[in-house]
């Protein structure tokens, strides 16, 4: 893929996309002309107008995304992917690389955070092996979405071919599809893989761009030695690599699960679905998404702000104001899980409110 | 109710409660000898230690309150207190009296927000008439505690009666009593009321102590001249009475369904359950019940901070940080609902989520 098929907008064209295989993650940019309409149905529900806050602005943009007056959102569809990185070689992680698959195994076992959370908030949970770094036994619950096991270590070489960013993007944008025809009504996408903080600060560094220092931060949980030695690995990545296209920057620093993200990402941006974006790993492969097709952001729901450093910078820098901010950085989709519950409400402000005038003329009757 | 028979902490011994005829609603702390415990066991499930960052604060002061390490929340009973106000004679609110009455008509219809939101959240409404100012038809869905056909004019007189508060706090605390029994598992309170956030600020200006420009905002909306009618007509209530004794505040200044309200809350903590303090007015209850018996803040929950000015300095003299900061200010036990879901998944880490010493020994193996 190359810089130069950038459409004006800066990301890569219909007819780009097209040739590099992926036109079914071309997007459309929301129907503005909608806007004023939603808005005067939210202001005409049965509360003062604006009393609802940020939950109106959600429900508008969610009439936009799905480009009609009552949106519907009750099945929300949460993919957990799962993916291992040659970084962790360098030391990047706390946590034994292991523990990717361990948490894949927790996860189909049911007894993760984002189980639990998933499960009070009424959303099922695909865990997609996106690039786990190991043969991992048939489960019905297991999408083998594999791309190949591990990323390459990013410090030395590539750690993802061409080939495999673009089938990882596809996977992504096809696994989203699927859920879709079967009922979806949006999106939620969250990830588990050992040293991927550290991939995500690549990627958000190169594609704000931003400072590295801005964009490294304690993931999993480091002490100060941790945390240098995680630096400087970055740090002979970045030096590796001066990429700086979206589609380049997921081959040299990123994993397969952050790719496959993206492509989720823009397949839900492709038919028009709200995806909830989780935190910082989420939100880095929403950014790549974001510069393939700058429309997909439309279409992106940032759940909440995570306490790994980095990622308030990175949703300034898409100028996104997430649902929650409780200080959470597990990952796994958790802080999605969490807003999922937000996005039905929204949703249903448009579907299932009065309005004011009726209530009014009752009480003046 | 005598200010002499205060407590060390500052409300109502047990024996004053029973004096008053208020023993149902006398509120135990929670045995923070348990709160260690529960830390060691948060911080022992399948994840970094701290990365589910307030979301572990709240789990464990769900422990602390149910005085167990799996504490379940499932079921949330949303009661919804409507009442009207004698203060609206001075033309506090810029809408008619007679909202209240078809708001609550509403909810009964099923067509207001808060029904929306709380169909979102899978949580039961029960509609309550505190004290509207008219007598409405009997409906299966409405709970009939009506104190009287709304308050008196605050600006003028006591609102109500010593007999009126203590019958307020007595069926609120009844009310949420009998949910329990049923199999509610948390209590989350909320308000219908014009008027009710001029009632609000002289509560909160009187028992916080805060000057009264602090606490007074726009409501459900006011123009520069009706805030500046609301001002003055909140003022020559002020000016009327020096209550400062949390029962005589009431009286003086409250409504039916936030004394009820502040009732509901001293009766979920007396069975020391959860309760889910919606806005600005239903947090003015909860000060008031904290002031009766401050062992009831153990038991408080604030779901969000509201838009309305005085929120976030009630708030604050609490100690309580709010779950969302969406900047709402609806009222009808909104922003409660919205919570309610992060309750559920703050208790479920305790009892869903697998231990991460397995996980590792998993990993290793």
């Amino acid at each position: 893929m190359r810089a130069q098929d950038k459409n004006d907008a800066g990301g890569l064209g219909v007819n780009d996309m097209a040739a590099n295989g992926l036109s079914a993650l071309a997007v459309r940019p929301v129907d503005r002309s909608l806007e004023s309409v939603l808005r005067a149905k939210v202001d005409g529900k049965a509360k003062p107008p604006g009393s609802l806050g940020r939950l109106e602005d959600l429900a508008i943009r969610v009439g936009l995304m799905r480009n009609c007056v009552t949106p519907r959102v009750e099945r929300i569809d949460l993919f957990v992917f799962a993916g291992d990185h040659g970084l962790t070689e360098e030391g990047v992680s706390s946590y034994p690389a292991g523990v990717t698959i361990a948490m894949v195994n927790t996860f189909l076992a049911g007894g993760a955070c984002v189980n639990a959370l998933s499960a009070a908030a009424n959303i099922d949970i695909h865990v997609v092996d996106a690039g786990v770094a190991a043969d991992l036994p048939p489960h019905p619950d297991l999408i083998d979405a594999k791309i190949r096991h591990g990323s390459r270590n990013a410090a030395r070489e590539p750690a993802l071919t061409h080939d495999e960013v673009r089938a990882a993007l596809t996977r992504g944008g096809s696994l989203v599809g699927k859920a879709i025809d079967k009922g979806a009504d949006a999106i939620a996408i969250g990830e588990m893989g050992i040293g991927n903080t550290a991939s995500s600060s690549l990627i958000m560094h190169r594609l704000i761009p931003a400072p590295l220092a801005e964009c490294i931060g304690v993931g999993a949980g480091q002490d100060d030695v941790g945390l240098a030695r995680k630096r400087a690995a970055i740090e002979r990545a970045a030096h590796r690599s001066a990429a700086t296209d979206p589609f380049e920057v997921l081959s040299e620093f990123g994993g397969c699960e952050i790719a496959m993200m993206a492509g989720a990402v823009l397949g839900a941006a492709a038919r028009q679905r709200p995806v909830l974006v989780d935190g910082f790993i989420a939100s880095a492969a929403a950014l790549a998404a974001v510069r393939l097709q700058p429309a997909a952001l439309d279409y992106c729901i940032f759940a909440h702000r995570s306490a790994e450093r980095g990622h308030a910078r990175l949703l300034q820098a898409l100028g996104a104001e997430p649902l929650l901010d409780l200080g959470m950085r597990l990952g796994e989709g958790s802080g999605a899980a969490l807003a999922g519950p937000l996005l039905r409400a929204a949703a249903r402000l448009l579907t299932d409110v009065a309005d004011l005038a009726d209530i009014l003329a009752a009480a003046e009757a």
